[in-house]
């Protein structure tokens, strides 16, 4: 039996293709009667899109989204996404939400996937991540009127509900450890230049470091990969005022980083000291284990979706901040060799 | 204002809530007539609840559902299903097609999953993953007639389509390997010993090994975790008959046997080789580079998710064979310095 289409809905009310595409969508264009037609007799014909049926329903979606601007082979490699999710998970099973997830390739995709699901009620509400600078999310997600709470911020959130972690506060009991450890030259392999959290590390980084009177702290910009965390290693270990302790923004580049000291012959932590952010099983498996920035990935992700949740039911947005990170020192670092 | 309850449409249509359900759901108990007429009031009353439309619809979810029985927080240390994912998502995301995912604790949460996704219309076809001896899901599924795809088999599957890969011949090829450097003392590392692939991979370790006679052969059970797989390599190397190659069963164990490797003062490739199964960028990341049986885990998800929509389509359920994993020669395997 084949199924009706928009077309065989239109002709048997007598209307155009146009007129019962918005009668089904709810938009303007027909008046209310020859719209309660129109529905009546693609009620009658069996005709319902899956998209016109859930947007005409008013229902709720009992589903959340999460669209992931990443390349989708890094998102295998990096630990930090997969704890997020299975605290979203969590707390979503708990409500009887499913999570819908889609990895885009660019903003401009995400915002696409924004207005679909939300035009389609695919979901009832998004978790934004990777907030950025200027971030063009934000002004559209505020106008579809779409639920939605940004893991990020505490700034640039707009009118959106947001959870957030003090990253300057963590990055600056980093350094001035290391520090009380004796060292002088500290360096910082970045995470992506353009996202905000990076900016705001960045700006820690540099602050501390001045107050401290350290000339040559120097963050050198990555891309969270180990490859390019590799790379940046290998480099500030030859340069001629070699680091001896480096920070990173994540746990694969300090990984990537332990590496190269062993492949350059430095010790760890002798010659080079080792931090890393964030914690996660991965820093415990190598040897030496790896001192980290350290709080609960999982429970960052259920406070979102809880907070997400709260909105979607007609709370009001509100920031929300979360566990700031915790420095757990463990076999990388120690006072230098030379200090 | 308050939505219709399905209280207020059974007392507008004259009728029991459980007469409004039935119809509602498509199911016997109300004549054809009745069904009609509450659907009628129903929908005049803006009744909708979001799992009744679906299903009453009989339109596509246009969304894919992949239930993983993994305590969540072991997701984010393993690249293999980030990386799964990542390829499934590519193939979805081309056919406009969602990914919903659930994280749930035990075999009867998956099954009560699939029975409501399935019931409620919210997919229109699952991915399975962790087949397990006589496992209880494959005749749900087949009784359900919900389209699904098995990652894994080729054997257990029942009428489901599959998509799997050789695990014996690779493990033969490495093992074979492992001999042709000189070692006669070779020990694995297992995955959990319930899973289907497991039982595959220790059947074709023992096999392979009785037939090249390897006398000291053994397969260690463990979990997966860096933890059980550190555990495990220092029981083996504490051994009288310490062996002088250890396969693991995935990355991250390899990755912790290394750990352990040097904690024990042994040099890896020369007093031990390892061998890491599957490969991933962790893998490299670590010094030396691990050798590992290699295959491409996101196309592994993208031809699943390719089989499950051409089942979805009406096409019928088939065992596609795919790529057999093939080693890749790193520094972390040599001729034994004792051989």
């Amino acid at each position: 039996m084949k199924r009706p289409t928009i077309a065989d809905v239109a002709r048997r009310a007598g209307v155009s293709k146009g007129a019962v595409s918005y009668a089904l969508n709810g938009q303007p264009g027909v008046s209310a009667a020859t719209r309660q037609r129109i529905l009546d007799i693609a009620a009658e014909m069996g005709f319902s899109p899956s998209s016109a049926a859930r947007a005409l329903s008013g229902a709720s979606a009992e589903a959340v989204g999460l669209a992931l601007c990443r390349p989708a082979r890094t998102l295998g490699i990096e630990p930090f996404f997969m704890e997020l999710i299975s605290g979203v998970e969590a707390e979503l099973a708990a409500r009887s939400y499913a999570l819908t997830l889609q990895v885009v390739t660019d903003p401009a995709a995400e915002i696409a996937v924004y207005r679909r699901w939300w035009g389609e009620r695919r979901v009832d509400g998004v978790l934004v991540c990777d907030l950025r600078t200027d971030d063009r999310r934000v002004p559209v997600l505020e106008e579809l009127g779409l639920p939605a709470v940004v893991i990020g911020g505490p700034a640039g959130t707009g009118r959106l509900a947001s959870v957030w972690s003090d990253d300057a506060a963590a990055l600056v009991e980093t350094v001035e450890y290391l520090v009380a450890l004796g060292h002088r030259r500290i360096a910082r392999v970045g995470g992506l230049p353009d996202l905000l959290h990076t900016e705001i590390r960045t700006e820690a980084f540099d602050r501390a470091c001045r107050r401290l009177g350290l000339a040559d702290a120097v963050t050198v910009p990555s891309d969270y990969t180990g490859e390019e965390g590799a790379r940046a290693t290998r480099r500030l270990l030859s340069s001629a005022a070699r680091p001896t302790a480096v920070i990173y923004d994540n746990d694969v580049m300090a990984i990537a980083g332990l590496s190269v000291a062993q492949e350059m012959g430095l010790a760890v932590p002798a010659d080079l000291s080792i931090v890393a952010w964030d914690d996660s099983p991965l820093c415990q498996l190598v040897h030496p284990p790896l001192t980290a920035l350290s709080r609960d990935i999982p429970a960052y992700g259920a406070h979102a979706a809880r907070q997400l949740l709260a909105v979607i039911g007609g709370a009001d947005p509100a920031g929300l901040q979360d566990e700031t990170a915790h420095l757990t020192p463990r076999g990388s670092t120690a006072p230098p060799r030379s200090g």
